[in-house]
């Protein structure tokens, strides 16, 4: 009876702890996995397989100013690394101090393989096709795809480099992009809530649960789930007007569908929503409660929301900053202007 | 007699040998000193001590693009660590894509320890005092003092790191720029030439080695000498006009003395003169011929002493890329206006 009795109070606070990890993977959770060939699954691209030697000439590229028809704009500069993979600024800046025609705010690199489409209309299949982008965009880095393969293939060394990663030495503006892409697809910030959802419930504290409990009361995880956090193309606003509608004319995709943005490291990434028009996470809770789910959240909702939040954030992959070559007399000069 | 026959032979060529060394460091050529306590008296500032903790903050605040007004110009924009610590343009862009009202180029921040004074008109003593400019200044990164020490002041973990690099937790804008001083310190490149220097003949092949006679004969290193290759205040130009001298309107401090850049990593850092207007490395070393020492240097010398600068190419320091604290509700907006 002792030993039954025992048995049976172990086993019930197995199924109390197991509880919360449940509940958060029915509500549409997955995990960063932790094992190496399962997240090399899950993050590498048929048409553009990893290996080191293309992530490393990514890398490189990410933070290749000489990429932009001036000079001095990289992938790095609107998604800084160093800032959570944002710029810190409500609308992107490009060539020319050109702010998005749109008013649209960048959005973080980091996890952004675990996105179902790129950009906030969801107009890119993927991170290869997203980089494609901002390189030739007016008001980005505004070059064309003739200049970016000039540069690169008049720099010492690129040659080399894309032999390694591709098979042989052909600089060509798809394998830029696509280089890119599969740095990128290294960036994700595996974080406490990974750990949590793996089984250990003790990596969130009881605050955190709270706040991951209402949080799955509300609604919210029925579009910030899976590895993502988010990624899924979705009616926004889909019940009540979005107060900052007028900032900026961006009205999603063809059917008013835009990207749901990862919540990983959200609070490294303000400003808030596609038009960058909401500094302060509460409100952009609340105004998602409001839009997304047509209900009011108290004070101690959003805040326990937030302290969530706290356990989504992500430890940042380590990236030794790259050493560039050196123009050369056939490199295409920079053009301000 | 064959004893001494054979030490003759010997002793003539260890004179031989060390003999382009020593030509060398007659001509005033110092290399970077191997020994680290000998580096470290070098490179340390008295008034700004150097610890880790100060190189480490540092190098967070040369990447921090919140010390902008804009929220997205650093040091490293400017003076980028991936390419030869400069931007790659004529004249330097900064704040509201503001090209430098002088056309000024950005000089490297590599090896600038080194230089006696600096700015290309060697208004600042030393690199804290540079740091203080271009933070400030309009058309660079714009912010003014206040700011920057409220904007740090109000992210997490600065304040516990100013501790660590100075003693106690006050943000200061100096504190700010000494900081960044500090970490520019460290940013020294050692090259073939200063193992040649410290006796290793080998180190230069004959053509570098013919390259540096020319170098010397001709009297290119009055002027580029000492650790830093340059860094001198001299008259600019001396005998003969700059053919761009009408690029901007720079003429040098009050008696016309410019700051003499470092040829190391020379190759890396092209457009060259402080005005930006060369970027062929060949036309640049003609051009010094003319306006600083009169002579016309024929094709092979420019050849060779170009050659030579090869061996001025140094090993860049391994940055591993910071992750800044996030901006909190307290920050301070961005400015992009």
């Amino acid at each position: 009876m002792k030993i039954a009795g025992l048995t049976l109070i172990l086993t019930l606070s197995g199924v109390l702890s197991a509880s919360m990890v449940d509940e958060a993977k029915k509500a549409g959770f997955k995990p960063i996995p932790t094992d190496e060939k399962e997240l090399l699954k899950l993050i590498d691209n048929r048409e553009n397989p990893l290996n080191s030697a293309k992530i490393e000439l990514g890398k490189r590229l990410y933070f290749e100013p000489r990429l932009s028809k001036s000079n001095l704009i990289s992938c790095n500069t609107c998604h800084n690394l160093a800032t959570g993979g944002i710029d810190g600024v409500e609308s992107a800046v490009g060539d020319g101090w050109t702010t998005n025609p749109h008013h649209l705010n960048s959005p973080t690199v980091y996890n952004a393989v675990f996105m179902d489409r790129q950009f906030w209309d969801g107009r890119a299949d993927n991170l290869e096709a997203q980089a494609q982008g901002p390189l030739q965009a007016k008001p980005e880095m505004a070059i064309s795809k003739e200049m970016a393969v000039e540069r690169i293939s008049s720099m010492d060394g690129y040659r080399d480099e894309f032999k390694m990663a591709f098979g042989d030495d052909n600089i060509t503006f798809k394998r830029i992009a696509d280089a890119i892409g599969a740095f990128e697809r290294t960036l994700v910030t595996p974080s406490r809530f990974d750990k949590f959802l793996a089984g250990d419930e003790q990596m969130l504290n009881n605050e955190e649960k709270r706040g991951l409990k209402v949080f799955i009361s509300k609604g919210c995880s029925s579009c910030h789930n899976g590895v993502g956090v988010g990624g899924s193309m979705q009616k926004f606003p889909l019940l009540k007007p979005y107060k900052y509608a007028s900032v900026g004319d961006f009205k999603g995709d063809k059917s008013g569908m835009v990207k749901t943005p990862t919540l990983r490291n959200i609070l490294r990434t303000a400003p808030y929503f596609h038009n960058g028009a909401v500094w302060d996470i509460r409100e952009a809770v609340e105004i998602m409660g409001e839009t997304q789910l047509g209900v009011k959240l108290s004070r101690e909702e959003v805040d326990s929301i937030v302290k969530f939040f706290e356990a989504l954030d992500g430890e940042l992959p380590d990236v030794i900053y790259p050493k560039l070559p050196a123009v050369t007399i056939k490199t295409p000069k920079p053009d301000i202007d």
